[in-house]
């Protein structure tokens, strides 16, 4: 995505009067223009006065953005008082014509401002960059809330899943979009485009949504491995050297990697769509292929392990598991078969226990368990040495988990999740919970 | 667009009690599907809810529809009390937080509704159609105006300019896109495929508003002639047998057709982006043209003319038109020259007059005179006896008028239209205005 | 395909002499403009040239030809000494550089001039269209032959079906190409826009071969009816007004009409290819349909019934038959029942025998018979009163023939053809033939 | 492009005799299918035959190569009987019809075998494969000369340019036409992705010759820099970090490398065509650039100089040249400014009389300058220490050359090179020469 100049600069920590004052004229001439904009005249000049708008958003200096977001908050928001009257008047008397009266007046001008910057060639991307960079710093300026909220608004309306197309990326896919995967993968980095070919061969599939006003830019991508059996270890899937094999003797898509790409489209979720329809996909095109499931990362095992220590002092099998845990710290402690098999011992039913059991608030404490759970997935087996990677031994000790999606129960197991707050995983795997030292008041 | 089975077949003037009742139980069963579609099931099973219910639409009777609108209006609005509640900490306290929370729950749950039904293949179409049938009935059921508010708002995101893309019609075009031409043709009827195929030769251009959801659907077109000097009729223009002329020779542009396609889209205007686009393609690909204008029909004149009969007894001058107009009832009148000539002598002043002063509030009487004054145009010329087809002669007598864009001067000529509700007309125009027999109060 | 100016003149039946010397030197300029392309300077100056020569072709008045033609054959040939050297250096020493140099010497250098002259845009098309031109008077020039062998000789390695790609014609394809389906179509003439639509529907399919050369024209294109059973009359596939079928309930596939395109290709066959191609594209979209047959003409049949008087008159059947006959001369003979059956019983036997039997040396007299048992396909089933059109019933006494495409049996039913001469007929048909009332020479 | 599966394995020194023998067992086989094609039943099984031939094709074993091409030599060639008879009734009487017959009849069937071969899918690429392995081996093999020839006959044919397209290469295009370029280029090396990204920057243009039956195959590229005057040095022009300007105010196209990317292409020149093309193309978008030259090397030159030990000993000159030379063998000799600049004196006029003066029979001893000047342009400048890479010092000592293309007068200058084998160079080359202390023979 275009970002403006000033993101490619070194950022300078000190800035001079002088600079902050042309900061502020810029922010102030900028804004001026989307008063234009939004007055009788910018309806006619139409993408003239839009693109000219942009040209200024582009040149300004980085100083500048926190007096931009400060104007766009301040200016651009319903006039309070007229509010206040349609507010009166529907609660008097709540009609059709007072609730449509209200709404009109309860939309902020922003969302008008934005739909007609969006007008100009690359207005949507240029919004899209512009969210990104007040998520940066919306929790230091919770002021700037409501142009978020008006951004969230509309991407969430112009981003509709009817709008988007979904598309096989392969070694035939122009190379400004193929080098965008390689930038923007974010789970198993690619070291580069022989690393990318081989994810791109006949025994691998990648899939992107794509909106057709940003038709080179991926917006969420999915990487699959097509094999024989579930995976248990990702180091196999991502090696250079593997040889390529049968897409048709597969019975299994092993999806192993789901990158967001846009940052400025935070909340508009597609990852849910997207692993459904590459299933079905996959399942027209492969007629032996009936079992879909992730290899994922369990990111926040290690941190909620570190913090039970007194929980597993209480008892002594939690003793026995935190002595055998100290060799963690050694990078090379995995490579020893005696201790490593005395770690596994320990370590599985208390990844099984974290992840069907340990909660913030409700839902499940580790993320990617709350984004597959939440779109119907179930917790299907815990991998041992699945990820050595430096990155996988320090989140999880190495360990990897297979969510499975069954097409037919996804409905049933998100609905569940939604209203019980229940996991859903096999048996083994609640099993294997059981074996934990932990009495944890939620463990069932 | 689709349109529901009920509008392919006759409609039947008397229902009986039992299709009223099954009409009945089959919109509650679309709203039942609605109310699924947004609860948290609806949000995961996603698409194949949304496919459910788009087809239980497609499947109602007609009788049906009066029912489905009135549950759509019903059953998705806000709940009055929560959002009184929001209205009261607005009023107490518009801060950010309570304006972003008066907006949520001021929007109508209809909106979310129909984001996901676009989600589904052909929702877009869907969707537009059904504004289409309940703009039919609008006047009649006022009630349902809330869905026609939450409807015209989201295709006015939706239908951002930057998500259109201007696309030619030629003769490389699919027959399925030609097809619509013939069929939308609003102003110059297109009796066959052999007149298409004329409006499409070297001389002529077409262009056409596409959006992405809707591939085969032109949402505006607009047909172009390219001639030397303004054209005066429009008969030699849609003359099928008239030989082709070198494009590379013309000076200038002459719009004689602008055609909505979509009656579900009404209020979401893209006129006024397409003119000035194709302005703009037109100066690009010919550096030879340089005016732009249309020819256009004076669709109110003749209305408007039977109804000031007193003020025409008022002067001698008026009486003497009065006495030559009353050959007009003669449909051959005008291919007498004297009396044409008669005629014209009277007329030509009055239509000036009725274009520049003619008045429906602030803004001019005449339809046409609206949107291309809106749009920055000004009143260029007006043609004796330019349209000599039935409808041209039965509206206007004949007369059409040029309406010329210069481009450098559209921005100013709208702002003074806009904010003094001033007509941009050409010196020979106000000065026939000025020889009209009426003494109007706005006349100038 | 763009032919020369004078095909759109009508043709003067008298030349002026002043204009005869004008063609003359025409001709002259555009074969020195050839010589220039076959010089040194012709290679490189390249596409230039071959522009300008090609302009100068198109600008030929029709007298013009003949001396073009003329000179093309005398002035590109091998020189005849220099090929006579290489044909005794052959014939003393038949080795591999005898042979290559004989080869070379023996093409006449017009295979090169067409080669350079097709380096220019729209020479493919050009040269098409000369071919097609040559051939019309090729009968009365014998001299010309050799421009004509050079022709095809070039044509048969440029479309080669390795180059050619099928395309399925549908109502998404641009209109271009679809009107050159209205004029080019031979067998069922379509006779306008909403003729071709309904041969679009989704119950029929359409296919062409395109060469990337031509990109809007068609070389061959089949028509073909998905249906329940073997169709047996043509009148109902034709029918504008019948109602369109679901495809997935067919189960074979009719094809109804095959049309070469280009006259200029004649000698270049591509229909064999074709109709495979299309039935495995059919099997690959449609499990269901595995009949594949053709309802097609019986062209010659009536031609070789009125020259067979004294064979009928020779037995009693035969003179029964002739009497039954009578009444094909009235226009309306097969509405009256009882006169139809009488025909039909003394007529389906003789066609049966027409088109097993009747031989044109060794093959069989009627020529879309040849094409298809030329094919592999096999004679399957006559049909009575299958085509009532004025064409059908002058030439075939409204009779049609299916015959079948067996792809196993394809390429042994070609070679019993093609070695043995023999007819692959169905035993209902080779029965019907016995009952004929001729004993001709090689009935079996 | 594909190759049979022997050269993907290590060529073995020694062959075992059972080895031998399964070579030539299907080598026979292979063959034999061809025979088969080429029969009457060939004709008709079509592309399902021609598919069988291309899978034996590509999975014979090394060793069954000779042995194939033997056969093929052999089996395939006219039969000498029918020829010799076909030459003697030329000879006897030279009219159309026995030239025809002759013309038919040396053409070789092979010729007909491999355009049936084409019609399979994947039949061009193996053919032009074939002919790249028969290239390798056709010195020592003279034998199979007629292969090859029969070959080159077809390519010249079907690689015609009018089938040709030209595209743009860019980081828009696919990734598997992309590596191409990385392996292909033979000039200066791209050293991966990030080197290839910066030669489709903006300032720079890539274009390459395609044919529609190998669709991600380009056949030839050139690259070229878009430049403020003509570049002498090639090092910033394939500087990674060069900055990328604007090609807005470019003045020159400077064509810095052209590749023929299929060996088994040889002979078949389309290096001439893409240039005069890529000119246009560029002067269509860049109203300001006029100048088109290329960056070439000098490959043969310091072989030349090497040769030329005498006659520079014949002057004293020369012998102060050859002295100074002797540092040229250690590598860094360049890097001093005292000793460079004595080379310099000493090198340049010898290498503009080489480039000038220095012949292979009638033609110029350089290959790159044969190919530029055959193609019309005009040596315009000698560059000094313009290409420092080590193949750059070892083949020129760091010289390259500028050759011009002033479209206006590359028909004037080819004819003039082709007919009296005059080089053309620039006034200043010219002059350059004349210093030089050889006394060649032909120097004017």
């Amino acid at each position: 995505m275009d970002t403006p100049s000033f993101l490619k600069r070194i950022i300078r920590l000190v800035i001079r009067p002088d600079e902050q004052a042309r900061a502020q004229r810029m922010a102030r001439h900028m804004i001026d223009l989307c008063h234009a904009l939004l007055s009788e005249r910018g309806e006619v000049s139409g993408a003239a006065l839009a693109r000219e708008t942009l040209i200024a958003y582009h040149s300004l200096p980085e100083p500048a953005l926190p007096a931009l977001f400060d104007l766009l908050s301040s200016e651009f928001s319903p006039d309070p008082i007229e509010l206040a009257r349609a507010c009166q008047e529907y609660c008097a008397q709540p009609s059709t014509d007072t609730l449509i009266s209200l709404f009109e007046l309860a939309e902020p001008p922003r969302q008008e401002l934005f739909r007609r910057l969006n007008t100009a060639p690359g207005g949507t991307t240029t919004l899209v960059g512009m969210r990104a960079l007040l998520l940066r710093s919306l929790q230091a300026h919770p002021q700037w809330k409501g142009i978020d909220a008006d951004l969230e608004h509309l991407f969430g309306s112009w981003f509709n899943r009817g709008f988007l197309s979904l598309q096989r990326i392969d070694w035939n896919t122009p190379a400004i979009i193929l080098e965008k995967l390689i930038k923007y993968e974010a789970v198993h980095e690619i070291s580069g485009w022989r690393d990318l070919h081989r994810r791109l061969e006949d025994d691998r599939r990648c899939f992107a949504f794509f909106h057709p006003a940003l038709p080179n830019e991926p917006l969420i991508f999915i990487e699959v491995a097509l094999t024989k059996g579930i995976s248990d270890a990702v180091q196999p899937l991502l090696n250079l050297d593997s040889p390529v094999t049968d897409p048709q003797t597969a019975d299994t898509a092993i999806f192993y990697s789901i990158t967001n790409c846009q940052r400025g489209l935070r909340g508009i979720s597609f990852g849910n769509l997207l692993i459904k329809q590459v299933a079905q996909e996959l399942g027209r095109e492969f007629s032996k292929i009936s079992t879909f499931a992730t290899l994922s990362p369990v990111p926040g095992f290690r941190t909620w392990l570190a913090g039970i220590p007194e929980e597993l002092a209480a008892t002594a099998a939690g003793r026995a598991a935190a002595e055998a845990f100290k060799c963690l710290d050694d990078p090379d402690w995995f490579k020893q078969k005696h201790t490593a098999e005395r770690v596994q011992k320990h370590l599985m039913p208390l990844c099984a226990c974290y992840l069907i059991h340990a909660k913030n608030k409700d839902e499940p404490a580790d993320s990617v368990a709350r984004f597959h759970l939440g779109n119907g997935a179930r917790l299907e087996r815990l991998n041992w040495l699945a990820d050595t990677s430096k990155r996988g031994m320090q989140r999880a000790a190495g360990l990897m988990v297979n969510y499975q999606y069954r097409l037919d129960d996804v409905a049933d197991n998100h609905e569940v999740y939604v209203k019980e707050h229940r996991v859903v995983a096999s048996t083994a795997l609640r099993k294997l919970a059981r074996e934990c030292p932990l009495s944890l008041p939620d463990k069932r």
